[in-house]
């Protein structure tokens, strides 16, 4: 990423012309849309002078080009699409710099520091949450830091698999280097193409496995990070038992606190048996109960999510009439097919149906699941509001949680002046005690309000979300658009946690000011200071 | 506990004389044991008199008699016994306090704030690391505050399969609440009968269950301490994305951060599918081998335990010529027998024979392991120095460090003076990328100076893990044994983190002050300085 200045990964991925035409005809006959805008060229593109210059040894990878400056401008949030066509780039970072190695990331704080800059790591510039933009209310330069190039897989422990892999490695590059050893690391989150392992530490990223270890938290065994009080490293415990795990306090730090530069993952061998399955619920309740039990049955299926009928018939995957619960089981061990017939009974006790020996289903869904950023660039430049919304519950709220946040959705799309918008859900991670439910919006923009538009969308959800304890992310992150609700939700006495772990190791607050936290600079005041 | 002078748990629970008499006809013939020293007596304990009276509405629940303060004195390490042996009450607390809610709990920490006292939480009295005793190296009055009022299961949400349980529960209590609703916490520490949720939280215990889930951690869906800064709840989110976990910032805290009050924990369905085997291994390493087979095949054993050929032999298990796998598998939902099967595949393809239908070999073990503390009080009694560590390495360093570890210990204990001292081991959690090591160390003890002698063992022995950067503690907890430990081996920043927590949420330092941190009293400044 950071190569274009519109759209999702690589031109050579985007739809072509004929897809796009195809996705616009199969939309228009409910959705009003318009000529597509055209994508900003280079030219178009006005950026403040730098105000700051490279200097020293830092010279050979920084970089002030307008190129450089307005690929690392923003992420993939709807709003930063939206932006982008406006050809509204004023938060472009002053500098891109581009490390080398460790060595680089800690020169570049240190320089940073000396000249009064921010800095704003940047791994693949996937953030869907504002968590790669540079603060408006600050008024120091900025420094985006591209991870790019402190990259690789340095060293495979084959006894305790497990690998060390450099912070700015992308899903890709790492399964490649592991592939030869017969390993994986089996984190597959729909950025995988061009997402980092340390932009996956910094956001509790969450992958395609969607039960048992989700989570990229799951593999860490060891981290390491540079922050402005130097570097911490936790050393390699395949468990934590001596006070707090330190761990945990970097992880889902969303670059306020350290800048990864390597971590000891968790890895495991290539599995060998597989099975798969699509349980068909016209009763979406059922569905629904069906997903608890499996989730509560001790058997932990790689793959396991449910689409509502909408999601279903959206990616292909449905005809419309019925919820999806999509089933995978996989093992390097030992047949899966044991596992397979349990959950199969499972489903079948709340009324499925299963499309036996048709994997289309299940391909489809996965290939609309992997294309799907590419699409939202055709449909957000065809005049459309696409933005997703994600929480996490337990499974006593999940039923009352799911029609309040769908209703939610729908009102305030209604509501601001846009009709004939659809909302869809899914449930992307299935935990024994709850599940990740998964909102997605696609309805008309409103013209020379895009943002403001979805704003007003998301404001509403996570009211609806805060009036039951439900948390303003599950795997998006926080980033500046979460982090309002969050100081509003959240425990005060975490916020003031984490303004102290930021007082501790970035006193100066040089580290992505805005992100989880308010901007304000701390200052060195006294810990009340901090709540 | 905190109901006996000294002994682990119940008088009822003890062994008898004639339990003790053959015990110790075991040990005499390789061990050099005295004629027991008698158990203190009330009237034998010197205590200086309380710095502190209760007043106002604490009085009820607060005690300053001097069984109450002498049966809050200490915990259940070797030295915890030596000490009530020679009658050394010294770190007595000045008064114990019982509150019977939560409300209690504030209460306590604002009337101690007001007498600048420090306060030390209390749940089963099993810290053996220095847990739950008062600092000697501050001049505050100490409050022991028991939370043994503050117990019981107050819902059950049997949808999403998770219980708010008061931190004073005990074991029993627990599965006894969720038995009837046929759920289960299947949280077995080898404290159960007498620890707590509050005192497991606190510690990172991990339980029976070695493999998969072994973590109280793992259960953690919510939690609600009480600091001086106020309550801090977290809410129940099964998983957590929203920045850093701050349910990770009080797992482990040891007290020093806030006190527990209660917590929501998962339970699961009571097993029905049940399948034992023990494997045998004549070559210790080929035994270590197919543990981390076992670990590493994606099956995840609810008991996965290795025992050395002394360490099975001492509990009854086994023979003395081999090491022992004990593999267990169980469910509510569906037959283990596969699994099990896949398991005895994976021992035998390491060489291992099994007794088939011969329970006696796991019974056995499983009934030294509950009462194993009770054996320990005859021994110690007898003049024996008994006292256990433990760490967690991943599988390169597994063998080397076993090698290491035990040579170090049998080494310390012959430089101590000691002759006729054995070490055993056994691997007691296994994880993928590697397993918890537990050394159990029995040898005469020296007369007249016992606690400098096992200072002197675990000083070699840390020195030891720390050469190879294995952590002081799987799952004893830190306390104010491996306090000084874990400030030199552990990452600096971390100390400082953790410190900066305790700035905000405790800044006055009430308590447990050495306890994970060095016991200088915080002062308000600024945070530079507590790094």
């Amino acid at each position: 990423m950071g190569a274009r200045l519109f759209g999702w990964g690589t031109e050579s991925g985007a739809l072509t012309a004929a897809e796009a035409n195809a996705l616009l005809d199969r939309v228009r006959p409910w959705l009003a849309i318009t000529a597509p805008v055209e994508e900003p060229t280079l030219g178009e593109i006005e950026l403040a002078p730098p105000r700051l210059a490279a200097a020293g040894a830092l010279t050979p990878w920084m970089r002030s080009d307008p190129l450089a400056r307005a690929t690392h401008t923003y992420g993939q949030a709807y709003r930063d699409l939206v932006r982008r066509l406006e050809r509204h780039f004023a938060p472009a970072p002053d500098l891109v710099a581009r490390p080398p190695d460790e060595g680089g990331i800690v020169a570049t704080l240190e320089w940073a520091d000396a000249h009064d800059a921010v800095v704003i790591a940047f791994g693949g510039g996937t953030s869907v949450v504002g968590g790669i933009e540079a603060p408006c209310d600050d008024p120091r330069p900025v420094i985006s830091l591209d991870l790019e190039a402190v990259s690789g897989v340095v060293e495979v422990d084959t006894l305790s698999l497990a690998a060390r892999c450099r912070a700015g490695t992308r899903g890709p590059d790492l399964e490649a280097a592991l592939a030869p050893r017969g390993l994986t690391l089996r984190h597959f989150p729909q950025s995988f193409e061009f997402s980092t392992v340390g932009g996956w530490l910094a956001t509790h990223a969450a992958g395609h496995y969607a039960t048992g270890p989700t989570r990229i938290d799951d593999a860490v065994e060891s981290l390491r990070a540079v922050t402005p009080r130097g570097i911490l490293e936790t050393g390699r415990h395949p468990s934590w038992g001596a006070g707090p795990d330190p761990r945990a306090w970097l992880l889902g730090s969303e670059g306020a606190l350290g800048i990864f530069s390597e971590a000891w993952l968790r890895v495991v061998a290539r599995p060998t048996f597989h099975a798969r399955v699509v349980a068909r619920f016209p009763d979406v309740g059922a569905g629904v109960a069906a997903a608890r039990d499996v989730a509560q049955s001790g058997l932990r299926p790689a793959n396991a999510r449910l689409l509502d009928p909408l999601e279903a018939v959206v990616s292909g995957a449905g005809d419309g009439g019925s919820a999806l619960l999509l089933l995978g089981c996989e093992s390097a061990d030992h047949p899966v097919d044991g596992e397979m017939a349990r959950l199969r009974e499972l489903a079948a006790d709340h009324g499925a149906s299963f499309d036996d020996g048709d994997r289309r289903p299940d391909a489809r869904w996965r290939d609309a699941f992997v294309r799907a950023p590419y699409a939202r660039d055709v449909l957000v430049r065809a005049g459309l509001l696409v933005e997703t919304f994600e929480t996490v519950t337990t499974w006593d709220q999940l039923n009352a949680l799911r029609h309040a946040a769908i209703g939610t959705a729908e009102d305030a799309v209604a509501a601001s002046g846009s009709s004939g918008g659809r909302v869809s859900w899914r449930l992307t991670h299935l935990y024994p005690d709850g599940a990740a439910l998964y909102v997605t919006v696609l309805a008309p923009a409103r013209p020379h309000d895009r943002v403001g538009q979805v704003d007003e969308v998301r404001t509403a959800l996570l009211t609806t979300l805060a009036a039951v304890g439900a948390p303003v992310t599950h795997h998006h992150a926080v980033g500046r658009v979460h982090q309002p609700a969050l100081a509003a939700s959240g425990p005060a006495l975490a916020t003031a946690l984490l303004a102290g772990a930021k007082s501790v190791l970035d006193p100066r607050g040089l580290l992505s000011p805005g992100v989880l936290l308010a901007s304000s600079r701390p200052g060195p005041g006294r810990p009340d200071d901090l709540g």
